[in-house]
Parts: structure tokens; C-alpha cells; sequence
């Protein structure tokens, strides 16, 4: 299958891009490195990039973000970027995508464990994730053509913990939950949130 | 109790307000009818309806517009309209309503079944109510001086199917949707998501 893969350079994306490296053509894009980039704020770059791309089999994105901060310190333009870019932006990624899949092919999307399993600086980050579940559960029984649309919810990623100084052992390695998104693609469900 | 409630006018919130009466001090606040008139998408509205309401010991939202349409035709004024309106327009009742509460006081807003249960044309609707309850589960954690914050899900309303012409009972009447609004402010449940 040929798979075009948002948000490639990230903790996550590298791992699915290893994980699908083997039996299938990585289409890999960027936020703020690699050839081909994408602002998933900006509707224009991801249709620029699904024209690029031509026909895919599966779209999957690993990429978004959103604002990590107190409930009281949370701003409106916090809340702005959290619902343009990883709300929206993921979103956006559908609709744009739909004419450029192949019959049967998927979306794979980035929720995040913080949409049923709050923590203190998570609620716009809650809010995101748990709306992107409710979009994917809503958006699977109108796609056309067989497409299939679900979301991945990762908790914590060992590699991001050990970066943040933290006990990696508290987190998932990041080729686990890359295992989720490949049985998301290769896989027949839709509508689904994927626990790694 | 003295209750500030948020589209006091709509179906629900008429429900609510009577099923309220008896028993509590009611400040109705509707969209496009009544005394006091707030435009959720419209941070400054709602600033103004706090500040005249003084101190109040429970507020509920029964208020916001999202766009009804299918997947194919949803436009990016319809995703706009959902998120300012709906979705934000709730969220924001929370930050701005705290220093108006009283302690223990509590929030109750509107999701609706379309969260878990999608249906054709619902998926902006079920990406705003999903977001609403996660953003109710996180901020319940943050919420100080023992403030609540829940949110009632409700499905088709008998009242409202009469209105489109559709067989009553296929829904639940207003009045029992209004009892879990009378649950969530007179219990001590928060983050919660009640189901009619």
C-alpha cells in the first residue's frame, strides 16, 4: 500500500514510518522538517500535499498540536490553536483526503488517551482528543466508497517520558503504538478508537 | 438555590426551568427571547449576564447552535458556527462563570447522544458534543473551592420530534430530560456525563 503519513519527523510518526517501512511506500510529511511540510492549521498546505501525493491508499496522521496548561491559565488563543491545529487540522484531513484514496483505503487519526483520562493541564488537550473520537465515530458511516476513518489514542510514549526526564518505564515504547496504527490500516475496522 | 440558566427558552430549557421552579430562584437567559439575551459565541455576552446575575449557586447551559449537515456539504462555516458556538460558547460559561459561583456551586451543560451515537449528518454535531464532555471530564479536576462541572446527554426530546413531525415516542419528554439537570445541581457528582 502506498501511505501518506502526516506529522512523519515526530516521537510517534518515525516509529508508524519505521513500522510500515517494511511492506509498504511511506509518503513521509513534515511539520518543521523533512521535503514535504504541512501546516495542518492551513487547509491550503494539506490540499497541496494530497495533490503532490496522487492516489494513496491510507492516510495517517501522528500530528497536531494543542495546548498543555491550567484550566485557569488557558487562553483564548490557546484554545484557538488546539482547535485549528490538532482538532481541525486532523479533521480537515478527511474531507480533503477522500477524493485522493483508493476505494477501501483509511484514515488513521491521533486522539490521545487525555480524552477519557483527564490530568491537570489537560483539559483543552481533553477536549480535542475526545471531540476527534466523536468526529471518527460520526465521520466513519458517511464515508463513500469503503473508506475507512478511526482514531489512535496513545497514552504516554516512553520515548517522550525519557525526554522529559521522566521514569520511561511509566510509558509505551513508540514501535508499540506504532503497531496500532498499522492494524488500523491493514486491518477492516472503522469508527474505532485503537488503544495501544 | 439561586439558578442562572443558559437558553431558557428552548425546549429543554423551558423543561428546566419549570422543573427548577419550585424549588430554587431561576435567572432565565435566552438567545433570541427574554429579558436578559446572550450570544454564546460572544465571550463578551456572557461576562455581561454574569456580572447582572451577582452570585448564583448553579448554573446550566440548555444553549448552543451546531450545524446539522452531511459530511460531504459541512463547511468550514458549519465547523466555525459549531465550535464558537456549541462547543465553545459552553466551555467558556465555565472559566468565566467561576468567580461567580459560590463554593460548592455547579456547572451543568449540554452534550446530547450524538457523542457516542452517530448518525448521518451528525458529524459536526457528535465532534461537539464528544469535545464538550471531555472538556467537562478534565476541567472537573481543576475546578476550585469544591465547584462542580457535568453535563447532561440527551437524545431525541419528545417535544421536539413533535415539532418535525416525527413519531413522540421515539423521545423522551422535556420534563424527564430536565430531572437530570435537577440531579446534577442538587447531587454532588462531578466530570460526569448524565444520560437522561
Amino acid at each position: 500500500m502506498k501511505v501518506l503519513v502526516f506529522g512523519a519527523t515526530g516521537t510517534i510518526g518515525r516509529a508508524v514510518v519505521r513500522a510500515l517501512g517494511g511492506q509498504h511506500t511511506v509518503i513521509p510529511v513534515g511539520h518543521s522538517s523533512g521535503d514535504q511540510r504541512v501546516d495542518l492549521a492551513d487547509a491550503d498546505t494539506i490540499a497541496e500535499i494530497y495533490a503532490s501525493a496522487g492516489r494513496v491508499d491510507a492516510v495517517v496522521s501522528a500530528a497536531g498540536q494543542a495546548a498543555f496548561r491550567p484550566l485557569a491559565e488557558l487562553s483564548d488563543e490557546d484554545f484557538v490553536l488546539s482547535l485549528s491545529n490538532k482538532l481541525m487540522g486532523q479533521v480537515n484531513l478527511v474531507p480533503l483526503g477522500i477524493p485522493h484514496l483508493t476505494d477501501g483505503g483509511s484514515f488513521t487519526l491521533t486522539s490521545g488517551t487525555l480524552a477519557q483520562n483527564p490530568m491537570i493541564g489537560g483539559a483543552a488537550i481533553s477536549l480535542v482528543n475526545a471531540g476527534l473520537e466523536g468526529f471518527v465515530r460520526a465521520a466513519a458511516i458517511e464515508l463513500p466508497r469503503g473508506l475507512r476513518v478511526n482514531a489512535v489514542s496513545p497514552g504516554w510514549v516512553r520515548e517522550t517520558l525519557e525526554k522529559l526526564g521522566q521514569h520511561p518505564d511509566n510509558g509505551t515504547p513508540a514501535a508499540i503504538v506504532a503497531q496500532a496504527y498499522v492494524r488500523a490500516i491493514e486491518g477492516g475496522m472503522t469508527g474505532q478508537v485503537l488503544n495501544p
